[in-house]
């Protein structure tokens, strides 16, 4: 496994790192869980991602449950919980959202469900409209003092909202945030490489990211529509559905079967190679991985070894399949 | 239920919130207390008033009991407690005031009797000219920082001493105050849109408002007089009485009369159309009910209907019979 | 009994406050400190001064026990420590001093010994030249943050010692320390009288004042020698002997026998009108009162009637008598 | 014993101290360590120095049990705990450095091993390149406000990297480091002597000095070759044997002949001679002595007599020695 800094923080995360979303408390039964992290662990993964609104909760219920049984080291991985949507199904306008009282309460709530004494990092999982951020930053601030979370961050937030959040933390000698969990993946590409680009060397921010798949799409699964039993086959997953195969879903997959193509003449899993495209990104610190199925996750896990397999002249081809 | 911000601060409150004033431990038992709040739940209140002199700190214990009771979620709902009369009947020179002691002491004894861990409301009940305020100030700070208290404010301070508080905070790097608990009504208007004017723009306060109804006089019931059976008859209500009965205590009955009658010409319970006008001014995050009988309670919480229903005509009228 | 609130502070102390020094855990036993204690109580003094060296931290464990047995209410009394001496008999150097360690370590013993969750005054008993006092501001500061002081201060400091103090606290925005307990007696003025002159002003400082009998030759019962029964005739004493009689001694004792001339002549005991004088000036928040029998701690505590009776002119031959 | 204060700042270590390293959980059996803490103890000193490193977290473990075992009174005596190279043998990236998370975690492990409420002492073992200075001091700060620590500071930082800290500290109101722990010793004098020399003053920087007989190397023993039975003969310390035999090893080897020829015809022994050496230093606070014999530790602990014989001609024939 690589390790590498969150951002210029002293943290570091394993490159590739494994995310309960979807999967936990849900569409996988606890031995399964097991057998994710076991495997994860095994590949020298050290960041498992969480939060509150997981299977409302039961996502960190079951992680806690596993890491405790697996009798992982505390000092030697790291959890992350989110708070902004709420851990029940119609959250009250106090259970969400980004309030002190709200980022106290899931802070909380996470600790007990995930059964540690601190969050490594705790996520604003969205901006929040109606709380200032000044609110929040001095909410997460105590926090950290308090010694309950180690790094605070965003997930999602737009550059001039991480921007205002780092000038309340100067101008008031409050903890700033110390990275952000953005979609990242080759088919959304514009706010981790141009958006946020002046963020990293400015306040040395790490990034989380999640999807690098496209919620699968870039498996090729899709590539000739939507079977029953994938994830998109689900009810649930109806807005992913609605995201990924609406509007202008076909220009999309086409896109998708151009990538797959330049996969399978490189020779790699369209998967790995999706994931090891993020690692090329230097301001990457995390590329999180979600898995139903260890076999599924041992060949996402190849990776940095893609990463190390393809040359320039591979990833020019990629990058035109996508274009 | 319509949810509205406290100020500019990411906590919702429910527009109408349900207090322990006069009531709880007092004039009504556990069971007419439990069976309020329920009443006030099931509309969707979600912010339960509190001090810890009301019924010499029985109002609170009650309160306390009774949400545990009903087994409230904590994160659904918030609960206040205000410091400065005492919870003694004859409370010593330290068991008053605002000084670092007693908010200490009176924080953790509302802790203890509301049975929670934290309070998310926590008032300086009144101005202390015996405090300096940036001791209040500091005490205050204290408390958030350490996670017993989410958002601190003042009841009944004037203007001036706000912002004093606010330059302090600012100075020092405090938490500032983030909301007032002033009196406010068709009869009591003036502190609130005129006062206070500023400073809401100024801090983003946000106004919890007690009495909407005047003591109950804006319900018409003493229009003829004070029966024994009412609240004012009451002898421990001496100063109500004297407040509202004594000095230009007959001119404002006249307004009140006025006001009923208009009531009854717009087809509206005086009560209800009493607090929809104090839901009227967008400064104000919740108006705060008290009832001893469920039935009032259930009449008084449907004001946000009449807020809908009445349109800027009979506002005019309203305005004019109390003027 | 009269309050007085502690300089600018919002605390409110008993003018008249009882002292556990040279008394609890030595002289006298459990059962005559707790009637001591209840006579003060019943008299209104709220205040209990203390320190980690009073009879090795017996006195304090003597003040804590006599306390919990009267059920005294926590937040009805004021319990003060101090921390300089240390509590044993030969003191290592971190047991004693300023430093961070021994502050902290001073206060928890202090906590535990006292019996409650936190002291209300802490002292630096003495300035420590070799702790700088920056460091002992950061530490006064940590310990009111965390809730375990309310009010830190100091003792026989000089003014310029107190004027860095409150300079370190306004550049690192730390909690600047709130009184002084200095000497004070009609023989002892100058201190506080001319040196803090300009402190109380500025910095709003109260004062706590000791020995406000000039350890009991303001009674006059010296007036003829030293018996062998009191506490000047006690060996362990020796050192109360040497200050009082030994040096300019006579002339001392001489303007105790004016004085105690002028009392037998104004109808007052001296002892009373002694602590009465002290009382005078507007900067003594308290007047700390030792006392071994429940009659003569009955007998001081009419200092404040004697106060009322005594008028200038009064005064006038008082200070003549010590001039 | 002598005592000097640790810096300016309060803290007052014995000027020779007592180490842990090499021996502890070990070299030596438990019965031996204790006997070493006990005669250290009955010599006055009041410093035990640790590291989470030594023997993997076992050093700790003894020092903790042996010292509990001994009934050392708290307040009387200071330990350390040193946080960076881990306390497994081989640590993952999260379990070393001077990341936020692992000083969190190495001072909660520290404190459960050496059975304490809070370190004396926290030194950054070595500077991390991989960590932001600033995140370290606030870590550093979080920990000295919550109490878990006394006093931090740096083990082997350059001076630039001390600077960088302060700098830190200073623009925002954090707890500066108070100390360093440098190699030093008569054959080791750059860095303390030259490099730190600003330092002292300007920040009031205190040292606690190891190695002060260069790994044993100047008590003489290796003079005539490294026999099997010591230190440097243990296969594990073979970067010991590496440091000081290998290179320019045999031009240090002469020195120390020198030396101890010196220390022959000043009629000392050649270690005790050394160690005084060192506390000529007035910056030196405490010099940390290492022992696996009583005897040993019995001789060294002479150095402050030593100290006190040698006059200014001595020390010229010293210095000339190893010149």
């Amino acid at each position: 496994m690589q390790y590498r800094r969150l951002g210029s923080s002293g943290l570091q995360l394993s490159a590739l790192s494994f995310g309960a979303w979807v999967t936990f408390g849900a569409q996988i039964g606890r031995s399964q869980a097991r057998n994710l992290v076991a495997c994860a662990w095994d590949h020298g993964v050290n960041f498992f991602d969480n939060a509150e609104n997981y299977a409302h909760g039961e996502a960190e219920r079951v992680m806690g449950d596993v890491i405790a049984d697996l009798r992982l080291p505390r000092d030697g991985y790291c959890v992350s919980s989110k708070a902004f949507f709420g851990s029940v199904s119609d959250p009250a306008p106090t259970q969400r959202g980004l309030s002190r009282k709200h980022l106290n309460d899931a802070c909380n709530a996470a600790l007990k469900r995930l059964r540690v004494d601190y969050l490594d990092l705790f996520f604003c999982h969205r901006p929040d409209p109606d709380t200032p951020i000044l609110e929040t930053v001095q909410a997460m601030d105590a926090l950290v003092r308090q010694g309950k979370v180690m790094y605070w961050g965003t997930s999602e937030w737009s550059a001039a909202q991480i921007r205002e959040a780092h000038k309340h933390a100067r101008a008031n000698h409050l903890q700033a945030p110390a990275m952000e969990q953005p979609q990242y993946n080759l088919l959304h590409r514009e706010r981790v490489e141009l958006e946020y680009a002046p963020l990293y060397a400015e306040y040395g921010m790490g990034t989380t990211v999640w999807s690098p798949l496209a919620s699968g799409l870039l498996t090729g699964k899709y590539n000739q529509g939507v079977p029953e039993d994938t994830r998109l086959g689900h009810d649930t997953m109806g807005w992913l559905r609605e995201h990924l195969l609406g509007d202008s879903g076909e220009a999309r997959l086409q896109r998708v079967r151009r990538f797959t193509r330049v996969a399978t003449e490189l020779d790699e899993a369209p998967a790995a190679l999706a994931i090891a495209w993020c690692l090329r990104n230097p301001h990457v610190s995390s590329v999180i991985l979600g898995a139903s199925h260890v076999e599924q996750l041992q060949q996402n896990l190849q990776a940095l070894e893609v990463l190390e397999r393809i040359g320039e002249a591979g990833w020019q081809r990629v990058k035109a399949a996508v274009a």
